[in-house]
């Protein structure tokens, strides 16, 4: 990405955690992570985080989706000797669709199919107050409403770097240009 | 403490929870938790919690402080064979006012020292989006100002049942009379 897509990037995102009522430092809303999973089609597939904290044993981050925008399809394996990443998400604002391992529908699905591979398509449907852990190794991908949404997310260590994406077009750490 | 001391306790705390802009559900509000230290003066040494998660690895937590109300000095030590709890503290709403190891002059702290034994003074003031990590081990008491506080806490497995508290007349697990 370019770095005026990622300033672009973090202007949108800015007003979701204003509507979630979410107070964040300067520093926070400059450091804000853009992940548009080497895709270049950031709007429809991507994320904006914030990370509050990762230390050795625990991660928190908090994250925004613009309407129907995707987080595709993942799971998260064991990393240096240790079990996967455990994540609980917490929908603040919006509603947040999150597919996990398990039977479903591909037809029934609450929002439009991402542009890009998903292979599970049990439906979840997290709105504010509303949660749902996500164990180790668990085929998962989530989207927006058309409100867009922000989850707050409580984790073991994050290891973005060595998530398994089913769609083998992506490349999680963003590459920078210019 | 008595059922119906419980019950008020909780909706003293509500309105805080509404003041962060945190939206709950009718059962967190119901499961909420009163700690009153066994020391029968809640509203001085006390704390109100909705706990989001506790898994074997990860616990997320909501905690609210009535104004100036403290939350006793004490540590997390090893539990089951593993390192104590580390905990990080995100003020959402008021001040928070800190004390962990180190040095500190006690005759300038921004609170009231409270009613029970304390020993370290070393002040962090937490404002909203102002966060800090308490490392396993380290001693530590908060305590409110004038408008209370809501705080985030995101950590390892909590363990309240291990905890070591300082003022040796601490129960931390309440007794339900009635």
């Amino acid at each position: 990405m370019k770095k005026s897509e990622i300033e672009a990037q973090k202007k949108k995102a800015l007003p979701y955690y204003e509507k979630a009522g979410i107070i964040l430092t300067d520093e926070e809303k400059q450091n804000m992570e853009i992940a548009d999973f080497g895709l270049g089609k950031v709007d429809r597939v991507g994320l904006q985080l914030i990370v509050y904290v990762n230390t050795d044993r625990v991660c928190a981050k908090e994250m925004v989706l613009l309407p129907y925008q995707v987080c595709p399809e993942h799971r998260h394996v064991p990393t240096n000797g240790r079990q996967g990443k455990e994540e609980t998400f917490r929908c603040r604002f919006g509603k947040v669709y999150l597919y996990t391992d398990g039977q479903g529908d591909k037809d029934k699905i609450g929002v439009p199919l991402p542009d890009t591979d998903v292979t599970v398509f049990h439906e979840t449907l997290l709105t504010p107050g509303r949660q749902f852990t996500i164990m180790p190794g668990t085929l998962h991908w989530f989207a927006a409403g058309e409100e867009g949404a922000v989850i707050s997310e409580f984790s073991t260590h994050s290891t973005d770097e060595t998530d398994f994406f089913t769609d083998p077009a992506i490349v999680r750490i963003p590459e920078l240009e210019d």
